[in-house]
């Protein structure tokens, strides 16, 4: 249940709607807009409560009930686009931000050749996986807390924020003392556990979608995170599992406008994972960009051939640089900019 | 297995290799490139025979095997691009070719205004059904021959060529007398009789991916209607089936730069039927223009609201102007024209 | 819509239900029960048609929509079970059919040892295809009517019926002159210049599900089949495409308890093709009778190494025998027999 | 690699090989069979060391490769099925073993109703949720310990093991505090944070397929429990996602026969959460026992109208009491006994 306030309500105003909620068993989340307030009234059986326990209290416009089965990810709930800043970049606006690297970060010449070439390109945001999810155990499984610390340190070196991934609970607050933006896999998107703890920090997060779930199923994931007051969620789609083979995940083009339909949150999309293949990124991160997305997360190796994970899907730096160039090009063509 | 000729090659050496071929079974698919001559030797066992039976002749330079399950749709038999030429408009080449128009033909000032419409904005083919395969046996269907010279009548008036779908191997004659090119709809991807029937004509088509099926069966339907002769065939990627709601089907994006690599067939995009909804398909038009699609097929309505079939996916005619707007800057971003 | 008629109603009664519908433009299908007749209203708009317009017709008990888009294969048309009988051979009853044989008529030796093979294990209809819808048009695609001929000499010298797949509407009088089923391929399904060839006669039909149709799209071909008044359908559930590849499909094994909850016709299930492989072909086809199959189609061949089709998923003679014995227990168990 | 010892071998041979392994950088893991004692050597390369660098080691009969990406979950390992007791009752024998429960704990009366009407009907293990994994953050999520209490308390009154879902690593030493099997749901099924905490206790576990996973990476995630010495693993299989509507989930009858034939484990499968509803659960869990299954895990509720989680899914008590005595018929069909 939605119940959006008159731009002078009080701030007393405010929390009578609130304590309202709580006294009839129910969460509340405000939206603090330039010039309203909203607020949302969250639990399972908040259609069964009359709209009319809020509709006469001072201060309240109107009552309604947001129809999607996500609440605070949703249109609904917040319509303008949300931004998601890191250190200075806006996630979500007219930028379209491009995040590139290796993925995994395999020794201290390896990531740093990688982000030099990533901050060459004219990428913003460098990626590189300590901690690994590995289908199989006997796989590398990244180097833990020291590549953490070589990608503080490249971080440092080039002056470009770093995104990482984050698998287990109990490791959160160490990432976070690194990392300017939590990775959640796709495996983890509904590691509900994981997604809890993330959504006690403040600290920015890109959630990838799971290759088996619904748009919903991820809007409501997000929910997770923004239930704990964590707002600064990035959307990242990377493909959906299915029977061809050509390619390694079926990129589903169309998650774009659906979430801009109803989420105001920003998405990014991962060329790399969905192609599987070097050869087909190029053609799906214009694709990407083309069709509304906010940025890109693709892998860059400074040797793909030599990579300890993925290798055939990264580019070479040189690869990369070519790239951008075409990825300007389409941006400006749909009225934005990299 | 692919033979290929010096270019010094007579007439009469070509004919002892097709001879040869014959002697052992097999039929053989000339490819008449501009300076040299290759030659496929087709049958189910080829991989048996030794290259040797034909390295000796005169005349040929290499043999090789096809490495893919489908042969004269590949890139192998085939290096250079293929262009299919209608009424003067080349699919395939630089320009980037929309055909756009009413899912059914279902009357004359609808199918007027249509091509009006499309006309003005800028596209250069109709479409228009007059043959529909209908989920149920209960729905329209279609206007049969009459939607067909409604079509024709269409084209006349208009200057502007048409495309339509034909779903049963005894209508093929009737409906190359009216169409520039022949449409065959996903569910008949695989109907073997229609394609053999088509593939029996000289006649530009059109072939829709299935919504269940491979790149590589789509591909060896291709091979179905050129086996009989007929080159001229123009790939569409229209989405496949998967657990995603808010789209109708999931358009695979990756199999623009997959057909690009392994086949020297155009491919165009049905934006319409991937997405199902027409708020959505401008950011998937986009998308394959910036993927490399060598056009793109686009329902619209003068008033998709009064519409038989397809409504809710059908663009308006203003809705079209704008589109071809945008889809004219991300073609030059990517060095093509519309 | 639904027009159900007093046991004691007049033929007269009856026709003026059917003229009534005429000159609202719908067609009507009639059921004619053992103690009373429903009459199914047809078009493509009779939610729109109130329904006094038939309630006070005389003879007319009840008048309700059908609440399904499939209409005539639907349970609220037709609520008893639908036996189709071939040959003194019931489909639908106590009795679960096992139908067995080659994928492909080869030659007159093996047809003939797999229809003695067939029939000594106690399975009661041979298959064996003669035109085969095969995914490259460079495969062996059948015998032809020299195939038919075999087949029908098998079922002289063994007593056996005899099913086999027609794939072009201008083939259909050729096949049923010799065989006891028409069979309808997974790729056809939707083929519905076929399924109207095929309704036009009353022979009985084997509709095989497409691979990525829903149950909802199976039983509309059913209806396309039903409403040129062939009302003996059998469905046959054959697997569905996933990403799964130690499965060449994955059986749908709720699909049988989904029919037989919405349809009345009777289902069987190919478990050969489903698995792909002949090793987990046993599990599969117990799976199918426990879950209330009304019948199998099984792939057998005397020699599966050298079966110019499909040999990996065939049983040999042997290893049928041997599941024909199980199968008997595992009918028994839910109270059938074969 | 697999390291196959002679019969007569001794501790101290067996342990040259480890060390060797060790020596090399690997792991090893034992398989103490009967009559003979098999060692895997395990990491990522192991394919890059020669074999004979074991080989000529004394009490080596043989050196293989394991040539499936699973390695501790394959029959290649351990060629015997593996048999999971708990409290004296055995998984993977000759019994089919009925676990049944409601999805979620609710109350003291719930779930001691449930234990009841179990016990009664002759299921021999309680199941019931305490941590829940629901898709949305404002859904019931369990009662936490007080449900595990509540379980433990049943398990007293009934004299019957119970099986619970943990879904947080720092969850696992509670829940195993109280619980006979841990579950691990299909949406932790590569929570590998969870699969290694659990992998260190001995305890046995559940461990459910993800709805859109591969049988590979299903063992894949048994070797990371096995690889923590844990080898009382239970696989579940509860369907896979399609785009069918009619089912909740497409259970993938055929992955029964797969991991029988790939894997020494022991497989059940959970017909409620792939049906999605009560109407179709008795025929998928006949078609599970007759295709191989060594048990089921069933949802029953008292009162499933008023159950908090899954209730349209949920078997009453007397339906239950009806659907074991089928299953009886059924197991002793295929030659074993429930």
């Amino acid at each position: 249940m939605i119940v959006e306030m008159r731009p002078s309500a009080t701030k007393e105003e405010i929390e009578d709607v609130v304590r309202k909620a709580t006294s009839l068993g129910f969460s509340s989340h405000l939206n603090m807009g330039s010039n309203k307030v909203v607020i949302a009234i969250l639990g399972e059986i908040t259609e069964q409560v009359p709209e009319e326990s809020f509709t006469h209290l001072p201060g309240v416009i109107t009552v309604a009930q947001i129809c999607t089965p996500y609440k605070l990810s949703s249109r609904e709930f917040k319509s303008e686009d949300s931004l998601v800043s890191v250190d200075g970049i806006e996630i979500g606006g007219k930028r379209v931000v491009v995040m590139a690297g290796p993925c995994a970060v395999e020794n201290e010449e390896q990531i740093m050749a990688a982000a030099k070439a990533v901050k060459q390109a004219g990428a913003c945001i460098l990626r590189g996986g300590a901690f690994k999810t590995r289908t199989s155990p006997f796989s590398f499984s990244g180097l833990g807390e020291a590549g953490l610390r070589l990608l503080a340190e490249a971080r440092e070196r080039f002056g470009i924020p770093v995104i990482t991934e984050v698998t287990d609970p109990r490791d959160v607050d160490l990432v976070l003392r690194y990392a300017d933006i939590l990775q959640v896999g796709a495996r983890n998107m509904q590691n509900f556990a994981l997604l809890t703890e993330i959504g006690r920090s403040k600290h920015p997060v890109l959630l990838k979608r799971n290759f088996a779930s619904t748009v919903t199923e991820w809007l409501l994931a997000a929910d997770y995170l923004m239930k704990g007051g964590n707002n600064r969620v990035i959307l990242c789609e990377r493909g959906v599992r299915n029977f061809e083979d050509h390619s390694r995940f079926s990129l589903d083009i169309c998650s774009i406008p659906v979430i801009k339909r109803f989420s105001h949150l920003p998405i990014i999309v991962d060329p790399s994972h969905a192609a599987g293949h070097y050869l087909l990124v190029p053609a799906v991160a214009k694709a990407a960009v083309a069709a509304g997305a906010d940025g890109l997360l693709i892998e860059v190796h400074p040797n793909p051939c030599k990579a300890l994970v993925d290798g055939p899907q990264s580019l070479t730096p040189s690869m990369l640089t070519l790239l951008m160039e075409d990825l300007k090009s389409v941006a400006e063509a749909v009225g934005r900019y990299i």
